[in-house]
């Protein structure tokens, strides 16, 4: 899917001529088929040759090996990156000037180039990380080439990256598979399961046990930095578990307020206009409903800084959380909301 | 909004008159403009006096005097029960024949009666906690009045009753709170914040901070079951790391797997047809587009166990996940949805 995208991307946006190489079978024919790439090539030499630019996307583990020959392939002035999920092991292993690792963050929902896209990448955050021996003229082209499709190219050391990474997106993975263990535990045999939880649960564990094979790898490449985490984690758990024994109202509240100020610092991150505000609209599920309350809060220059849906089991009716950033922006879009003749208020 | 919504589907479907109170300014004043009350009390007894059913909406530590007010002035003849999110304490102090707890998992997200509904119920799942002293013939008039309300009422030990949501939504709440102060320990600071972040985290993380007033209660109400599974959470998290730690991948694999079949297993709880699949369907934010899935698989008996939307920040596309109930009705969703045009793949 994202090497898919790339082609559509780079053949649309920067009319680029895509050379394209896949091992499996049939993947370059889809490829073909969808646009994606323009010629079809036997080897990773053959795709390599001519290229101004190499994207690796591959499985975490079998990058290292992809990157080498591409590296071997291509010449001096060339830049190779590839997408992978972890980038210190990636990074250590292509220690050469025309490699810059690279993360982009989208797609990672679905596989497959039938799922390609050449709009994947619009406003999507793309971690690139140059170290102290990258060519300095072959960083500035890939980070052009990176804008060019849409996103947002971002220079972060490749420790960091994966020290992030394992926060935002391995530790929600390792707790979301928690989570259904615990609730497979408590729940009494042959019950109702799922239908008798609350959306809370089935938002923290919808990635529960997602794919071992891609997931193993992802887990393992970035095993010391996640471990890190998850030691943070039962230390903050264990502290919370110690406030509810003792049932110290004002130290669980305390916690819970730190977590609350924490959300709205990553709300916040990189947004002007003052604290981020929450709304809450009930909505039927009426055909364009979300699109009419997005396009009317568009309209009114009020930016939405983040936002979920939660629709009901039988999708008859639904809630949206809205976060704008900004008081007046909240009162505004309260108004233009409530305008709609939907039922909204702050959070 | 529990509240209201109970007196407007009692309204509407029941033929019932309603009599309210809310000690607070107001709110019984927009709860008669709602069309959710018929009556407005001046207090507990003068709304209970002459009722059949008394539903107590208030929050979890104001439960037990506002259910001892309403035993006090109820008849004999009276059946009393309460919407609090844990059920042991309330079930202890309410030592009476008349009383039976109970907990609709439906409306958590909002508060107040102007988003009350007479819909809200529908189909949701409604917790009664009758004890060995609850008389039968109330307790079976109760049942009946939730089953027309439009919910399900499901009967379940108060004990265990707080050991399931322990899991399934304190837990899942807790450890919210504990991803955000993990992405906040990560991220530079002065970053993108949330913008750098993917989907999962964000699902992960929606509830984190909920209202300390509400959680506060709620935690403290149930912290032994809490803590326990807090306990059981740390337990899990220190097996992974260790794996993790002895870069021991058919271990990681294995604990992998064994939560993708615990989720499996929730999905299936409870619903005949085989074991659930799940599609992953990418589409345009087109007005409509997510009814026109679910009424195309409606129309073709083909059922939605549980579905997720995951629109992307600037909600120009986004992505569902669906799960339906075995392989012959997974194959017939594929088509159906392939027949739109929208492109979906078996996950």
């Amino acid at each position: 899917m994202i090497g898919g995208s790339v082609g559509l991307a780079a053949r649309e946006r920067l009319g680029a001529t895509v050379r394209g190489f896949d091992p499996a079978e049939g993947v370059l024919q889809t490829a073909r088929e969808r646009g994606a790439v323009d010629v079809r090539c036997g080897s990773v030499s053959q795709a390599v040759a001519e290229a101004d630019t190499v994207v690796v996307a591959a499985p975490v583990g079998a990058l290292p090996e992809a990157v080498a020959q591409s590296l071997e392939a291509a010449s001096p002035d060339t830049v190779v990156t590839d997408v992978g999920s972890t980038k210190r092991a990636i990074v250590a292993a292509a220690d050469d000037e025309r490699f810059v690792g690279g993360h982009p963050l989208a797609g990672a929902e679905t596989a497959g180039v039938a799922h390609a896209r050449a709009d994947l990448f619009d406003g999507a955050t793309w971690y690139l990380t140059p170290t102290a021996t990258t060519s300095g003229l072959l960083y500035e082209r890939l980070h052009r080439t990176i804008a060019a499709l849409g996103a947002r190219p971002a220079a972060i050391d490749a420790t960091d990256h994966d020290r992030v990474l394992a926060a935002v997106s391995h530790l929600p993975h390792v707790l979301a598979n928690v989570l259904v263990t615990q609730a497979g535990e408590a729940l009494p045999a042959g019950g109702e399961g799922l239908t008798a939880t609350g959306p809370s649960f089935r938002d923290a564990t919808r990635v529960a046990g997602a794919n071992s094979r891609i997931w193993g790898d992802i887990y393992l490449s970035n095993a010391d930095a996640l471990a890190e985490r998850i030691d943070a984690s039962i230390a903050r758990l264990a502290e919370v578990r110690d406030l509810l024994r003792a049932g110290d109202r004002d130290g669980v509240t305390a916690w819970n307020d730190a977590a609350a100020a924490e959300r709205r610092g990553l709300l916040e991150a990189g947004v002007a206009g003052g604290p981020v505000q929450e709304l809450r609209v009930s909505v039927p599920n009426r055909p364009g409903v979300v699109a009419q309350v997005a396009l009317a809060l568009g309209r009114a220059g009020v930016n939405i800084v983040d936002m979920a849906l939660h629709p009901t089991p039988d999708m008859t009716e639904g809630l949206i959380a809205l976060w704008v950033s900004g008081d007046r922006e909240a009162d505004r879009a309260v108004e233009l909301i409530a305008e709609l003749d939907l039922p909204v208020a702050r959070a």
